[in-house]
């Protein structure tokens, strides 16, 4: 049989059981350690997930088995875990953001590269095979030379202003909110499929809710709807709820992109048109097995993801036939078939097809200029 | 039988005839008249389109018979029409825009205000039933505060570099294109809808051919695929392809429109998000009868054009039972219901229903502050 | 100025004003005569609808100006004013259906063939830009064999037992409803746009509400939300709210209709998937700008009514550049100045382009079979 | 930890690795075995998917370790598989269908009963929590009285007459296929959502390829591209490629399923409209994550799939938050969380949540009375 690659899980709320899950879909992957904060919920949590090993991150470091680490930690964490790993000779795969700092990030990428270790940030959305798909036909030409550029990620889980959460303080999340937590996603597949870079932004944020209601207890320990008027204290919001961001790419041409986290009915929405010479390209990732195919001269396309329809990498990231839909939980596996084929190769590769730890630091530096368009109300350059 | 109401038709290019068709449908008003450049071509028109009178403008104007003019011709005629016609005591429904210069449209206003006379200026877009489906639900508290919008008007008409027409020319349509021609629909039916006021605005053209084929000899005398390259001029373009305006509104919220004409497979497609503290909307003026409305407690809905589920003053709109589309040619003719209306109270009403001149005004006022925005790099007060 | 043909309504129903109304959108047609029951009623709607001339049928008939008459009464009259239209040497435009018994339906194809007057039957449906759009793509081979069809009609106006009309009487309606009121439209244009015959049917009806509750007062005089249950009569139902029909075409393949009147919340929708062997098309109804067509080894497209991608025929259907949505009031229009332009040549052509007394008798035929079908519970032939 | 359920896979084509994937998600099962028809093929496999152990059937059968056995095999085996399983004392899930003939069927659900194993048929779409939300919503009655149903399976994968595969051959697949294949899943998921029986039916069967062109060679050695018309041999097809069945419901109301592999661009797309006097359902398993709820008096709903708007039950199935589309990968995961519970208990349950055995004979019975439908032509109860 072939050798197991042995994996570590850091951290087990949203998304580490997340990645966990998507580990095990790939043949010859062992996750075989979680850590968490103390060794007692470590051990916890391991035997939940049925997960071998239960360790401190500081012990996981030590044990020699472990081939790949996967940092799923609160954002603060990231810089310091992602570099202690590498230097303990381990793979990582970061969550985003890479760090909190642009030059902690960069530090990061330094270290990698010297190490030759496998590194990758989990923007996963590119794994959507459409995705890939787009980006595919954007570089045979089927897209032509790229004129505009209209995205928008619209939630609405921050909707009420008793809606409450550690990303509305800025202290633990950053300055930014709606942007860094989700423009960074559109922002970095925007680039991704259409191959330009933004080279110029300017930037206004809202803050529909200038208080929200803060919890007075853990909101673990309540249920929404026992919650007394009491039990609430009114705290004022710093960070934007909605975001506009016009861009303007090295090519010379232009577009925006729109954020929110108080849409409602907009559960987790992100929609993108990228209108080129040659066709207009709309997609959105509620609708993730769809591309709708604008044309001049013909009619329009409507493309369902079909490996038969699709470019043979595109294809790739397949696993079923067409009309079977596949969804969100599909691209963390995706990516994890691609980033584990280079832990097998024993380092990070020349032209990596998933997404690294610049690309990490680029979404920072992105992210950073945004805000400082929206503090001077001003283009900034990147 | 009720006195029929008489009318002229000044100009017989596309939307002339758009409105005498429109007029039509409406019992008891009579176009009697038609204008153009020439009485030799007013005869012709006028036969082919069954107008039993044919007239140049000054003749016309003379004639006591004639209760309403409709001025339909180029834009640069708007103004100079509009106010001939107030002054020898009809009342007016002009195309938009209602002038070239703000000074103008200034005028326009205070001379109809003292005469009294009917005057409207043509935003049909008004008048989709939905749209003011969507005004009344506002109204009536079910979209709750605006938080945000988020709106586009693309095309494709003018894709191509080798896509020509008078429209592409400064001196014979103004500074701006894409943003006078559609996006002042769009920011009308913005605030119409919102009842909210756009209070500042920062923009950012893009000119995505720098350059077009203009044909030397005249277009009509050619189809398309009969024209050689010796047949073209290069000429430079100076008027925006494609462009995005941030904004704010008087409620302090914020929110942005894009537009564009070169945008493969989008023929005609208004598209509107108005996100507000009690639901959310999402209106398409390609799907004009279906309105998406977002929630966060509840399932959204989807909301069809039907009398027995709008507004008494909605349904007023409708012609046609649930089901059965209604669509563009019908805005004209529910536009004109409401305008004759006035016309046969004999004046203009006090709070008019329909877009009159001050909303032809407002327009303007917009526009040159987005140009003036897109100049200035800067945001720019309205 | 060219001669205008002058026409009759009978009928002011819902659908007379609907006639009038295309009708006065079309130049050099002027409808000059209304007829009702008695004159009283005609001249009092002749003003209220701006038509000069208030007639009773008769009376009407006599008048050698009229060109043309549109019959727009109940059913049951369809035959008799028909036949008396044409001998009176009328051109006749015939609601549908034609009549109540297929020997009337046939002795009226025989008086028009024998008079050569124009004929017509509105089933409008066809005159959707999109569906003649399909045609022409069927005879230029885009469609391909014909594999299958399967095609629905819903409604929910008659979804409350207390929903109550005329139709629900067999002996005002016929011994169908659903079928009869909309399955003919359906199949009406299945086979225009295949191309094929139905060769034989097996139905199957239901009756939903067994009984209903009719007021017991004339419904004019009430509306919906005073009654009171001691004004309903509890009635037996004996037509079908929803029926079945599978059907064998003369290639020998297949297909299926479904109708039903008690569909919540679908107000007027047919849809139809015609499957061929070169593409697939689905169409519906509710948004009637749009063709899906389906492709095996490419992407499927989505096809929007636009001049400029549709064939020459059916561009000559649509007044409005792409995107600018035409609607159910549009059919008619379309219709009638297809049929006007045979009245202007003064005969009914050798292949007329629009649906004729003989279409108006093929569904009839298809009717009654449907309905022997039911009640043998086996196929019938045709 | 948690002690590991410890499972066997039997079977390794297109189903047997899906199978193995889903379990994989779920904490604490562990596949510790695979079989296949010889050993060497059997450890080919194991070492490729990553299982530890490589078995013949039977011998897998003596491992006491193993407790839960999947057969994955062809059709033709589930009988024998199953039983002997059951025998060895293994819990089963079987793929569909159940067996070949209805007596086995019966045979197995005896066994099972008796000997108290879990026995479950994979009849996955159940596990979409759309569907469970329809069948809670209904439930809870905010669907009515069902009123009518119209249910389609479509898919083009058998769209050209080359294309070939054993499913076309009677011997090994049986008298039907479109039916048995995709059918069963269509009748099976509208009995489950409506909780109503199939009482009659009429069936249709259509073979639009009369014949059609094998592969000479084995299919796996060849590319399409590559074939030659020397490498094909004509042969005569006895299935259906399309069927149409009127359904007669335990409720006095009716329906009709279509099915077809040869309708273009359909990749696999099941669609049911369930008309009730409530509401009205239309799910479409292409957009699963969505559900169209039809109303009468109030604008119809999209319900997207959120753990907070949906029943507890159905939420259950949910394991990403709303907007994070879950797809067709996930709905063995969730079936197989619910069959390994009870697994877990060591016993079927009384009232089992997941499909049984007596669903999968369920499923046998209807597809034999549609087959002899179809060929006495005529109404078959069941």
């Amino acid at each position: 049989m072939s050798k197991k690659i042995k994996s570590a899980i850091v951290g087990t709320g949203f998304i580490g059981p997340a990645h966990l899950e998507a580990l095990r879909r790939i043949p010859n992957i062992e996750v075989v350690a979680l850590c968490e904060v103390n060794i007692e919920l470590a051990r916890e949590k391991a035997e939940l997930l049925g997960i071998p090993h239960a360790y401190t991150f500081e012990d996981m470091l030590q044990n020699p088995e472990i081939d790949v680490v996967h940092i799923c930690t609160p954002n603060f964490l990231h810089y310091s875990q992602s570099k202690a790993a590498l230097l303990a000779g381990k793979h990582v795969i970061c969550e985003k953001p890479l760090a909190t700092k642009i030059e902690e990030a960069e530090e990061l990428v330094a270290i990698a590269k010297e190490k030759g270790l496998v590194n990758a940030v989990h923007f996963n959305l590119r794994y959507y095979p459409m995705v890939r798909q787009m980006k595919n036909m954007r570089e045979n030409g089927e897209l032509g030379e790229v004129y505009s550029i209209m995205g928008s990620y619209l939630q609405d889980w921050l909707f009420l202003n008793t809606d409450y959460n550690w990303r509305l303080e800025p202290d633990k999340s950053g300055d930014s909110r709606a942007i860094a937590d989700i423009g960074s996603h559109l922002l970095d597949l925007t680039e991704y499929v259409t191959g330009l870079k933004v080279t110029e932004v300017m930037a206004d944020f809202s803050t529909v809710h200038k208080t929200r209601l803060k919890p007075l207890k853990a909101i673990e320990t309540y249920s929404g709807k026992m919650l007394q008027e009491s039990d609430y204290e009114e705290v004022p919001i710093n960070t934007e709820d909605h975001a506009t961001v016009m861009l303007r790419f090295d090519n010379g041409n232009k577009g925006s992109v729109t954020v929110s986290q108080v849409n409602a009915g907009r559960k987790n929405r992100l929609n993108i048109e990228i209108a080129g010479s040659k066709s207009n390209f709309e997609w959105c990732s509620e609708r993730p097995n769809e591309l709708w195919i604008g044309k001049r001269e013909t009619a329009n396309q409507h493309l369902m993801k079909d490996p038969s329809l699709f470019t043979r990498e595109a294809a790739g990231l397949i696993s079923f036939p067409g009309g079977h839909i596949e969804g969100f939980p599909d691209t963390s596996k995706q990516m994890f078939k691609e980033v584990y084929a280079s832990v097998r190769e024993g380092k990070q590769p020349e032209n990596p097809t998933f997404p690294t730890f610049e690309d990490g630091l680029r979404e920072l530096v992105i992210c950073e200029r945004i805000i400082e368009s929206h503090r001077k109300q001003a283009w900034v350059k990147i």
